[in-house]
């Protein structure tokens, strides 16, 4: 790690602790969370997905590029270190599957699953390929400001936003609006869009439900699934240009409600497909 | 069984091979594929998504009800029998993290892990609920007519589908066309609802790339995400009703695509909104 190292790339940086395991192949990686990416209780969930994904491509059995994840938030992670248990489960001609859990003592030093996940990976083959989901008509991101938010949590300060509409509601009045937010967002400083950047962004929109109704509750992502839909050279074409997301939300319903987006590259190319699940109470 | 069960409650007996396993809990279940839900390579995915959720709800540890699931079709399941090897692996106040695998012997007689998944369950609580999507204007299911499918595999007599658009082409030009089909649905002979059916009902549509581009390639689901919105009440409370579902893509790119659907009980709630990545070939 040297001073001018990107903060999350300093953030992914993770130890082989031990394996391969000769019989399937599970590495355990010891990886610690970043001060740069707190959030109000642990870590940003974007970035434990980063992690996560960051997990599977430097596993040394890796095929292809990811394709899927899903990462479930099953109990709040700590700040400090944990362990990340990666597994090919299988191993297919052009595709892989992944199993990914993330480890961490407790209080009394009892070792604790604390998200669960799985991933795929595939070998692409140039192919077909079409967008039906254009890129909205928007102002492009050079001219809009950088949304500032007052006492912002630290992860907030990685991420460049510029937001198109939907922005946080001013007045908590409780009244109820669509749930849509639409955003041109890039690492800040900017980074060159790989599949680890990529994760980290589709988790950067505040929760929908405090757009459906302004009341800021508590809220948290409990699943997130994303959906890659470039390989290396589409993301290394992007570069560190702004990318433009769009979020919403379908329903709420007795403290769940869930949340989509895509990602599009500026030149309308669709990067990636986001879906969560997110607790809201009251 | 008796000669009147339905032939979906047969697809998801489960018999309790073993556990659970006093340290984690596993429960190792002994299922079985259906013929009545055949696909053209092995059962229907929606069926063995929905043993995947009966695998959880069966299980002696269960807290509350299903609000997420993910199924990773790992590789084609074989006709016959098979475990699922179900795990409660972090239980806190409100809510359970589950990992789910299903497996199968091949040919030398070896186990291998065939499917992966991931579920969440929660107690859910009385609160702030909403609806931020619409059921859309659609004629009711009652004046459509049923699709008849010729030479249709099996599975596709177990459901009554009532297109109202996007239906499959009968052109197949290579030409292009928006992704999304509407459909109201329902299981055949009809059932009442709860998380079982539903799950089975989300993976009904046809795949998305054979509408965005009129060609029948190979394709099948490699990765399926359920969100419930619905406790058992308000599942019980559409009854056997036909429930509308609406499916789009946003974006297929050298060999997989996404899908995206809503599913809303005929009063206009969201019952579950639904994800999955689709293999397709050329």
């Amino acid at each position: 790690m040297t001073a001018t190292s990107h903060p999350l790339d300093e953030a992914v940086v993770l130890t082989l602790s031990q394996g391969p395991d000769p019989q399937g192949g599970t590495v355990i990686w010891q990886g610690q969370t970043h001060p740069g990416y707190a959030n109000m209780v642990g870590p940003y969930g974007g970035i434990t997905a980063a992690q996560a994904v960051q997990s599977v491509l430097q596993h040394p059995q890796l095929l292809g590029v990811p394709v899927a994840l899903t990462i479930n938030y099953a109990a709040a992670l700590a700040y400090g270190p944990f362990t990340i248990h990666t597994r090919p489960v299988r191993t297919n001609r052009s595709t892989q599957h992944w199993t990914i859990e993330f480890v961490q003592n407790d209080d009394a030093g009892q070792p604790q699953t604390v998200i669960t996940g799985t991933a795929m990976t595939a070998v692409r083959r140039d192919t077909y390929s079409s967008v039906d989901h254009p890129l909205p008509p928007v102002p492009s991101a050079s001219t809009l400001a950088t949304r500032r938010v007052k006492n912002a949590v630290e992860w907030l300060n990685r991420y460049d936003q510029r937001l198109v509409d939907g922005d946080i509601h001013t007045a908590w009045d409780g009244s109820e609006h669509d749930s849509q937010s639409t955003v041109w967002m890039s690492d800040e400083p900017p980074r060159p869009l790989d599949f680890v950047g990529l994760t980290g962004l589709a988790d950067v929109f505040f929760p929908r439900i405090w757009r459906r109704r302004a009341l800021r509750v508590p809220a948290g992502t409990v699943s997130m699934t994303v959906y890659y839909h470039a390989d290396a050279a589409k993301l290394a074409a992007t570069g560190s240009a702004h990318i433009l997301g769009r979020a919403r939300m379908h329903a709420a319903f007795n403290g769940y409600c869930d949340q989509s987006a895509v990602l599009w590259a500026p030149d309308g190319e669709v990067l990636a497909t986001t879906h969560q699940l997110v607790y809201y109470k009251e």
